[in-house]
């Protein structure tokens, strides 16, 4: 399959009709100077084109997708849901590698042309939860970018063995160091926290927290993360997922994080959760602090919701901070295109020439149509070559 | 077209596969007994059976959908957006008969076979919505039933000649007396509710106000409302919108207001908002309050998002709720159906023998699967009739 075409009849972000060169899987020319001379030509019918959709914040190794209904009758503690799901993984028979295929080939159907994953890594499951992911992200890699988060979700310090674990992930192929609740599971705010940035600093990692404590608890870890991010230069690769502390209602109380975030280059992950406080997009993106998205665990022993649409969750985001301008609805893509890329630190990311050919077609008047509408996906180019038409990825599931 | 069919591999909310014999338009039949003699044969495939799903808050005469897209540069108060509206009606020209038009055939696809629509009465447009809602109402009469609100949109005493004109709007076919923020709009809250009360009373109809004043001011309508509706015995008539106030935190002072509500039997309808306080459904349910849901304005001069779809709708509140488990979405759905049902005092609405055949198939294993994954309606039946196949309505729309 050749990794060139010749786009004609799209809209790039929703601006005027032109004609697209795609070549050796970048975009090579936009408008004046794309020709196809031995390409083939796509006629895009007058589509918008948006950059590949990134999903930052996701789970794909313990999706029930596509198994069995899972009839959820947990208790509403966050340490219910933790036990819950490590006793399901083995009674349900959660395999990280199917299971984390099953959710990728629908996400790429979605668009989307990257993720960054969390994966479980706990002294029960072991590494099995990375080793799965892992022979995901090799049998989909010419579909789908997948960066792995070592995640510990059922706590770090209280679980003795698991930062011999993280470590052992890292090694093997994980990407990123995670991070979870120092104070809600760990109970141990500062023995957590220097764990993990130890790890980073080992072994030169960004990092990725998950920090569903609110208010002046999470105000605290944050405090805490700012700290550390500075003092060891780790500006730029430090993200809090969630934060729900920087929706507390104390604005004096928020704007100093919002400062301190900025100051110390820390990205914010936000699913735009509807039942949570809820990091302010607007005033984190206008304090110059970089906001990406996700859909989090996908219809799993947590909860039933997500279908892995990141253009669905750019309408969540625009949902839960009542953006309605056209502006602020291009705002909420951006989260879930640019801001993802930036988090992640992608390369030649966008619609621009020299970039790569990573984009994603649907039927939508403008951008802010595209978020409130959700089409199904057209066509979704990953590295100049189709990956999915019509809502479909190319390839099967398992 | 024949109002009767036997339904074969059905599961009626989720239970076992069984068969249903419809009847001149009702639910004859459900499992032994159900044969078919001389009808059709529709065989569901193992497809859910929900009950026909319940808009009960919208706003017909001024979607926007099916026109050109509409850039949302609108200011932030609510007044801008009022004001914005009036002006764009003219200028946009929204015909309220085409557009109401439009709206209903996408909500018949998605599974709608009851509507609650408020309908704009003000001194620039007088009747004209109600007029072409009207026309809507009698046009699609076999495939949908529509209930009309006669909605003061632009206030009711501070723009004089509207109370005449909800008069008259009531004399020509609309069922129920809106309302809108007493001391907000008004600036007047004895005045206005006094005024709709009266309405209300004078014209033996229902009364439905949308009530967006947030914490102790939006508590202070809420207990004249509960006043009123005593005295004036209306109880089981009245139903608040949205009731915004109902989501502050303070759990004694919302305590009080539920207790109110359960005693004066008001209703209490919402949408499940992502960016404001929200009414606690399940609290509400607990204290024996009626609890239904609707779109409001799809795709309009005041925001882009919605689609019409009344199963989305109930993932929203289940979202907006925090509700996970399989019971909640129950919940959720039950908010979207027979919450709605009881709120327009719909007669024999369900899915037992003798009700009206007023069904939804999809294919989910589970409630919970269909409110969480939204599939689309394999097959939509009113008063017996098949009314939309696959998403789609079987009428066109203007
Ligand atoms: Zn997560
Ligand atoms: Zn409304």
């Amino acid at each position: 399959m050749p990794a060139s075409m010749l786009l004609t009849n799209v809209r790039p972000a929703g601006g005027p009709t032109t004609t697209v060169l795609v070549r050796d899987g970048r975009i090579a020319v936009v408008g004046k100077g794309a020709k196809a001379d031995s390409v083939d030509v796509v006629d895009a019918g007058g589509a918008l084109m948006l950059p590949g959709l990134v999903e930052a914040h996701t789970h794909l190794d313990k999706t029930l997708y596509g198994m069995a209904w899972y009839r959820n009758e947990v208790g509403p503690r966050l340490i219910d849901k933790i036990d819950n799901e490590r006793a399901m993984k083995k009674k349900l028979g959660i395999d990280p590698a199917r299971q984390s295929a099953r959710q990728v080939v629908l996400s790429v159907g979605h668009g989307t042309t990257h993720i960054r994953t969390h994966v479980d890594v706990d002294t029960e499951v072991g590494l099995a939860g990375i080793e799965g992911v892992m022979r995901t992200r090799e049998r989909y890699r010419n579909i789908i970018d997948i960066e792995i988060v070592a995640f510990p979700q059922s706590g770090l310090l209280v679980r003795p063995g698991t930062v011999e674990l993280m470590e052992e992930a890292l090694k093997m192929g994980a990407e990123v160091v995670g991070g979870l609740d120092p104070s809600g599971i760990d109970r141990d705010p500062k023995g957590h926290l220097d764990a993990i940035f130890g790890l980073a600093e080992r072994h030169g990692r960004p990092l990725d927290i998950h920090l569903h404590e609110a208010g002046e608890l999470g105000a605290f870890a944050v405090e805490l993360t700012i700290e550390r991010t500075k003092v060891l230069g780790m500006q730029g690769r430090v993200t809090l997922s969630h934060a729900f502390c920087l929706g507390m209602p104390d604005p004096v109380a928020v704007g100093a994080l919002i400062d301190g975030l900025a100051e110390a280059g820390i990205h914010v992950m936000t699913t735009g959760p509807a039942s949570r406080p809820a990091p302010p997009v607007k005033r984190l993106v206008e304090a110059g602090i970089t906001v990406c998205s996700g859909n989090d665990g996908i219809r799993d022993t947590w909860g039933p919701y997500g279908n892995g649409d990141m253009l669905e969750r750019a309408m969540f985001v625009g949902l839960r901070n009542n953006l309605r301008r056209d502006d602020e609805l291009e705002l909420a893509l951006d989260v879930c295109t640019h801001g993802g890329a930036r988090v992640m630190a992608l390369a030649d990311y966008g619609l621009e020439p020299g970039c790569r050919a990573d984009f994603v077609l649907v039927d939508a008047e403008t951008v802010a149509e595209a978020v409130a509408g959700r089409p199904p996906r057209k066509l979704v180019v990953k590295n100049g070559r189709i990956v999915a038409r019509d809502g479909r990825a190319i390839v099967e599931a398992p």
